[in-house]
């Protein structure tokens, strides 16, 4: 079959590769229908996650149809149309046991483009498949169950349930990339008074209207007066959910949030923060930091399902699957192109 | 009467100030009868705090007898034996209606010794005297009592709650002064699997054992990897619970937690610290900060009174009240003296 497969920073191939085959009794393989590229795909081939190996399939994102499953596999079955989540999940383990897949001893956790192969492929092995694997609602189609594959439980789970996103709150959003804009999507489940999203790209703050942020602002010098007058009482938010992954964005969702607030960084980090305690310590703020556990998928599936979820408008470009060179061109280029999120079809 | 004022860095005062009177209908005036020095004076003196003004009467933490009340009072009366709070709440605005009292926007918080004038001498004015004074139980010694006006609810509020310490949690608690004895103390409620103490100081790691800490261990090269060997799974502790403030106590707090695991930091900051994002992101850890709310004060006065609670232990050096000058110059010693709280006693 046909794979991208990672040789060492900035080196990426589409090429034959082995087809993957059942190796455990609780695996089953998926043919991929539709796949995606994550920012996190970007950060391993920048070399920042020195952990995957040449010669490693990557992605961790997609729909598929099951076409083999090993012995031990109970609740999906062959021809069964699936998410294949980020996250895969022993169900074993003590993390597990509290429903915090993203942590797992028991050999899941984030493996499947990281420490063995992933998504980005005509077909990819998952293994504990009964745990790992979601079957699809009929009516979700491909490209917006992909979202579910990893962004919207990592906005919901890392960001808004992390910062406890409530009714009434008022909620910065900082970044309004793909993870942002899951996040605003998933926020208006709690009924917040007001969600405000920050971005330097016009083009994503009008996104994150569509997606539905009631104030949008550039992220310039005046933001934290900005984002602190659109509070009731003028105090800060009661929620920043940082969506970016850099120091200064951290920095100013510390700043932005009233005493009492909650930071919940979603961001993939390279670099340390400066907190600033010796403001802080008073404040009673809590730092959330987090990998998405996927426990709330088959809530959020369920939501969508039910028309009580709108997560459209984030694909902006489209690929048949092996336009994958194309695709990661696109993606990588985001701020040239306008890219959100690309899919990938099997033709 | 006398008082403690403060006279700018470095320069305190033994002096002859006016009565307090009450100014407000809910206002109380106490006498003196018990009174502690707390750390937080002597970053005032070290001018750390510059909210606080020149003849300022410092102090937020006593033991008293009411002698005055305004008209407004209804709870408290003269001739009542209260305890004074480090917090005054005005129990009206947005954060005293959530029990937040610590951070009241309607002039209460902590105002004591800090932006009006504090229990340091040999009256008091209180505020919000009906939410900000509590009658203390028969049979509660002051010198105990003392240590309820601000260290047993910091630890308890700002240490154990805000780091949910729950049944069989592994708690490291970084830093064994008067804090952290009482973070172990209050820890011990929640049936902890192993309470671990870290500190530099021999004789502090010697108070932590008699305060019920499972382990002590001398903060040096190894503790790092010492206080992980200690938790189940090796990962790290559940909780660890910063009691020192300064940044390489709050750093190690961040590496020896589990991933899901909570650093709640309660030391007093002057400088910031750096939060290793790039490690940290992936790891679900929650940090919190806080100033206390004393919103547990009457549970905790219960608890004490019904035998539940092991508070004692804390005073090692007694004076009387005009000693003041004495009191202060042994505290500030600590090192020296082997000060953890020291207590003043009207004759």
């Amino acid at each position: 079959m046909k794979a991208l497969t990672y040789h060492g920073p900035g080196r990426r191939t589409w090429d034959e590769v082995p087809d993957p085959v059942v190796r455990d009794p609780e695996d089953a393989v998926v043919r991929v229908d539709a796949v995606t590229i994550c920012g996190t795909d970007l950060h391993i081939l920048g070399g920042d996650v020195p952990e995957v190996t040449e010669g490693r399939v990557l992605g961790h994102e997609a729909v598929g149809t099951v076409v083999e499953t090993g012995s031990a596999v109970r609740t999906i079955a062959v021809g069964d149309r699936v998410l294949v989540s980020c996250i895969s999940a022993c169900g074993r383990c003590g993390y597990c046991r509290r429903g915090t897949y993203g942590q797992c001893t028991g050999g899941g956790g984030w493996i499947l483009g990281h420490l063995i192969d992933g998504t980005q492929a005509e077909y990819v092995r998952t293994p504990f498949a009964d745990s790992s694997l979601h079957r699809l609602p009929d009516g979700v189609d491909d490209e917006t169950a992909l979202m579910f594959a990893d962004i919207l439980p990592t906005a919901y789970e890392v960001g808004v349930l992390n910062g406890r996103v409530g009714p009434g709150d008022t909620v910065a959003i900082v970044g309004a990339g793909p993870i942002g804009l899951a996040a605003i999507a998933t926020a208006r489940l709690y009924s917040p008074r007001r969600i405000v999203a920050v971005d330097l790209v016009a083009g994503r703050l009008a996104a994150a209207e569509r997606a539905g942020a009631d104030e949008v602002l550039r992220a310039d010098d005046g933001a934290e007066q900005a984002v602190r007058a659109l509070s009731p009482d003028g105090l800060g938010v009661d929620v920043a959910i940082e969506a970016v992954g850099v120091p200064d964005t951290f920095e100013l969702c510390t700043r932005l949030v009233r005493p009492g607030g909650r930071v919940a960084n979603v961001g993939v980090h390279g670099r340390p923060a400066v907190l600033h305690l010796e403001e802080l310590w008073i404040r009673n703020v809590t730092v959330t930091t987090g990998l998405v556990d996927t426990r709330t998928t088959p809530l959020l599936l369920d939501l969508l399902a039910a028309g009580r979820l709108a997560a459209g408008g984030l694909v902006t470009h489209r690929f048949a699957l092996d336009q994958m060179p194309e695709a990661y061109d696109v993606f990588a280029d985001a701020a040239g192109t306008g890219a959100l999120k690309v899919a990938l079809f099997r033709p």
